[in-house]
């Protein structure tokens, strides 16, 4: 499974974030994959996310860290419960808390790596048939020409249910057809 | 001057930052003004900046808390060396750190306000003749329809002269035809 990108496995529904959405034509689809423990995400800015010319904007390092940083969580939460990406209830986070740490400026016009590791898993002990992962926190570095320019360090939590589609939970009763 | 707003008088070379660049023609042309003592900025997402369909996308949210945060910074610079914004030395801060807390999904199709407070300037003894505050801090309240939906700190800095440009400061040796 690790050819494909963690935000293949994010359910339609869920795929529109302009940050790392398939499914969203003008978005910047940021992948994500497993290198060992750690998410690895590789990402060239277009010229126009400048800040100054010949540097990378904040707000676009920021967009990479948050990204990368939710899809490792739902990567990391399928892994901790032992089950394929593929498999339901669908995992997807969306960001409680960023924090980003500009190290020195980012060269625009090169490919920026991104990588993250899990600080922490919690989980649900009541969690019956929903995702028993319910907050991930990450630590990320993105690095340009091996160079580490930002740091950040991000708090995840399970897309709350007002934002949530019926297909990322199974139900909570279950249907006639089933 | 409160009818143009802070962004317009960063010097041109300044001037392409994605996020709030007047020269940047893709860019999203975050605008900050006074009102009274704080920064306030108003931005309609496009329908693109989509999180999951009818949210807005974290990296949207950081991106306006980050560059309303600098120009606001750039603003309260001049105020606090009371002179006006087209004066030189120009200010133009850039962002050491962002902290950002998602407090609740921020609703897509509607006009964002963002309201920035200063919360700490520092400045340095020795700064001849360029600008005297180096450092200033900020929070940020991000509203939809009346409710606040994040919540920023962010740490600005002067920009780093490896990033500046000459016309960013008055020469250290006035030239030939001053």
């Amino acid at each position: 499974m690790t050819d494909r990108p963690f935000q293949d496995f994010y359910p339609d529904a869920m795929s529109y974030c302009y940050g790392c959405g398939r499914l969203n034509e003008a978005g910047l689809h940021i992948q994500s994959f497993w290198e060992g423990e750690e998410g690895v995400c590789r990402f060239t800015p277009r010229p126009e996310h400048m800040a100054i010319p010949g540097y990378v904007y904040g707000g676009l390092i920021a967009s990479l860290i948050d990204c990368h940083a939710t899809g490792t969580a739902a990567a990391a939460a399928y892994r901790y419960e032992q089950r394929s990406m593929d498999s339901l209830p669908a995992h997807r986070f969306v960001t409680a808390a960023l924090h980003v740490d500009y190290l020195q400026p980012t060269p625009l016009g090169v490919e920026l790596e991104l990588h993250a590791r899990v600080t922490e898993i919690k989980t649900r002990p009541d969690a019956g048939n929903k995702a028993r992962v319910r907050k991930v926190t990450l630590e990320v570095d993105l690095l340009a020409q091996g160079k580490r320019c930002a740091a950040g360090r991000i708090v995840t939590v399970q897309a709350p249910t007002s934002m949530a589609e019926p297909n990322l939970t199974q139900p909570e009763t279950p249907s006639p057809r089933n």
